[in-house]
């Protein structure tokens, strides 16, 4: 692989092999689950029906992930080519000897393993989930870690956390920029300077002196609680000029 | 709250808010994904049809998350003690004035603020999302950043990944990245409820028309440019006193 991959193309290195599926609806809302965050690859290793309607249904459109979906006859097949497996797995009893990870830190490992091959996440059946010959075959597990009095969660939603958790590890630059997202505003949604919040403050000062709010003798560090209140939201100019125009407006009234 | 809650039972004051959900069965598939990751609080804002079989079916067996779910008629009522409103949006439009959080981020705050009291997360109409209306009275907004190709992302499945991100934030304790501004909550430090700001609007709005500042036959959004500043600010039960101070002190100066 010569090219270099971006972070959106990287998903399509990750495989999601479905072990035995028995409900074609399944694979259909898996498939639906995987496009929302950007895979494609699909596995199905010996599913009970499939092609199937059902499935078709449940994709929501997401019909070109289960046309390009590989059915093939053993797990080790569906694993050809991956330099990282990572099991799915809702048991605790079975882990003991296991390296078992959470969601974050497998999709962490299966992103950065994915910029130079082929990685996959294991789901096995709805009833049983792996076998110990299949678990043999894996390099970690990953448990999500649900309610242990209720972790009834389908094979689906369990691909849609860890495809999102894929997603969210390959956008990393996008959770990282939150707040340059914020600060990436122009023209009259541009933050307001220091200078220009502190005409407001003494501005609003003034004011709330007239008004009898404001003791200059006992402040007590009321003034101070404003500062942080209004630092804390970073005002844009143009809620600026609506504040400046609200304290003028109680201002003017309050001097007649 | 005198009793200091545990890192498990916080999650059951995170409410999960629908608003008008039109098929049954996703309120059910919500209820499912909610007990899998422990929260328990579900409020529908008049939902088609509730209760309903193909919820009840759809739920797994989640059925006591549907038989304690609150229906009501408004988003208001749904929203009452609550002191953190995150709305889940799926359009980038509308938000450009908006704080728009990632799931991560927004959890990490959910969870924080729920150790104090109630916080929601709402998720609107299948179809259209959520109204101007609705958006005003959320503090924030969070985007699961779906494919853009491809955002077809079930209501269920939305609820499941934010409820899986509220369980890892309640279980791994991820404060330590949090804004150091909200890091102290306790007494006059908790956040005020919606209803308490809803008290401060109506005031505020008042006044403004005495002053003349605010002409009742051309608002101009004024109010939601005001409630957009002052959500994203996030006032504690101190702030709004000395808010409702100074609104007072102006109000009464005017009125001489």
């Amino acid at each position: 692989m010569s090219k270099v991959l971006n972070n959106i193309e990287v998903l399509n290195n990750i495989r999601i092999v479905l072990i035995q599926t028995s409900h074609p609806g399944n694979i259909g809302s898996a498939a639906r689950a995987m496009k929302t965050m950007g895979l494609s690859q699909l596995y199905l290793v010996k599913p009970k029906q499939f092609p199937d309607k059902q499935a078709e249904v449940m994709s929501a459109n997401a019909t070109d992930i289960l046309d390009y979906a590989v059915v093939v006859d053993t797990f080790y097949e569906a694993l050809k080519g991956c330099r990282l497996v990572i099991g799915s797995s809702a048991r605790h009893e079975r882990t003991i000897d296991w390296d078992v990870l959470d969601p974050r830190n497998s999709a962490e490992r299966l992103v950065k393993q994915a910029y130079s091959g082929r990685v996959a996440i294991v789901f096995g059946r709805e009833s049983s989930g792996l076998t110990n010959d299949e678990l043999s075959l894996c390099h970690h597990l990953v448990h999500i870690p649900t309610n242990p009095d209720y972790s009834s969660l389908n094979v689906a939603s369990a691909v849609q956390i860890l495809s999102y958790e894929c997603r969210a590890a390959a956008l990393q630059k996008y959770f990282e920029s939150n707040d340059a997202l914020e600060a990436e505003i122009s023209g009259k949604d541009r933050l307001v300077t220091v200078d220009e919040m502190e005409g407001y403050y003494n501005h609003l000062e003034e004011a709330m002196i007239v008004a009898g709010f404001l003791d200059p003798a006992k402040p007590k560090h009321l003034m101070t609680r404003l500062r942080r209140l209004y630092g804390r939201a970073k005002m844009t100019q143009s809620e600026l000029n609506i504040m400046r125009g609200i304290v003028s407006a109680f201002d003017r009234a309050q001097r007649k």
